[in-house]
């Protein structure tokens, strides 16, 4: 029992850590066809697309077949039903993925509003963050989980440059308007991704730690709110 | 030890509903303040926030007590699991409206660009597939989670509509743009809420019938991409 335990559980892991390098690939081929307007690498994220839902569903019934196995204790417990969550959280960073391939598409036909540098600086960002937030999972690294919250901290000041870049274009030049929309977009969809890749560093703290920091950082009230 | 069991599930559905209560209503005053250029309602959702907050960490528990008081069957698991991710669920769509009060506080100072039509009906719509995914979760209701996955389709539609007005308002006049890009920033933010009520409906649907119909519309390729 415990060894079947086990291999379900290396299993898991290892199905966990094939969904996100195909996430990863795909943001990198999703900015590829972005930078390049060519239609294969937009291609090639939508066959990724397919592997990362088929990996999805597997992961939840490996889950409910661990859970059902056997009664795991509090942390086999808690690391369970998060590698659920976090199935949901790679499943939607790839569809993401395949937004951006979609706005690629839209652009494709239009000459390249500027050459692009931040869009894919903030998608290395993201990758990473990705990489990170599953290897933090799978080792139980809380330090590694805690810095990938961090960088999220980046990617969202990157992603508000890029947004108020794209803004001065659009009023300086009103036949920009169609591409600089997509390239906000864009970095709308990366700033998401690594917002999912943060929500798995949450999980990651909650199940070392054993209680929640979600919603640690509370939001500050507008001006107007009173306490 | 049964009775057990079933106190914490009927605790379980109340805390789902009243999460649910608060995020339509969430939903509903952050329209308010977009509309009405007021403050007021969108203090209110911050404070309807950080109630969803503290009920995704109770539901969470809740869920995991549930779990290790003894080992649900299979159609118990299942609900119990897919517990877990809709309170997820239930708190991302909480922190879009809060998207939406930051963009209304963004425009509060603008003149309105237009008297809002389409996007109090979008609203309504995504409050209206909040309410029913949910309650089709409690009652296990195939039949409502299939129409919160039909009406899918009509938000998204609406928001395209409601993308393209936008656009060719700013590109008639670009003084309009901080406005527009504004609006579509909030028109997005309702699709995703009615996503995510729509992933409810796909997890209800598959504890009903005991299979996932989660990516069951494959997403078309492009013209480009061979088969």
């Amino acid at each position: 029992m415990e060894r079947l335990f086990d291999e379900e559980l290396t299993k898991l892991k290892e199905k966990l850590l094939r969904m996100a390098a195909l996430v990863e690939d795909s943001i990198e081929l999703a900015i590829e066809a972005l930078k390049t307007q060519k239609e294969e690498p937009g291609c090639e994220v939508l066959k990724r697309e397919h592997d990362v839902n088929l990996l999805d569903v597997e992961i939840d019934e490996t889950c409910l077949r661990l859970l059902a196995l056997r009664q795991p204790m509090a942390g086999d417990l808690r690391f369970v039903t998060s590698a659920m969550k976090i199935g949901v959280e790679l499943e939607r960073m790839g569809d993401l993925a395949v937004n951006i391939v979609e706005r690629a598409e839209e652009l494709r036909t239009m000459p390249l509003l500027k050459p692009l540098i931040d869009i894919p600086r903030m998608a290395q960002m993201a990758q990473a963050m990705v990489r990170d937030s599953i290897k933090s999972f799978i080792t139980r690294d809380d330090a590694l989980a805690q810095d990938v919250l961090k960088r999220d901290e980046d990617v969202d000041h990157l992603n508000d440059q890029i947004f108020r870049e794209l803004l001065t274009y659009m009023i300086e030049d009103p036949s920009t308007i169609k591409r600089a929309v997509g390239l906000l977009l864009v970095g709308r969809h990366l700033e998401r991704i690594a917002d999912h890749a943060t929500n798995v560093g949450e999980d990651v703290i909650y199940i070392v730690r054993g209680k929640t920091i979600k919603h640690y950082l509370d939001r500050k009230p507008f001006a107007g709110c009173e306490k």
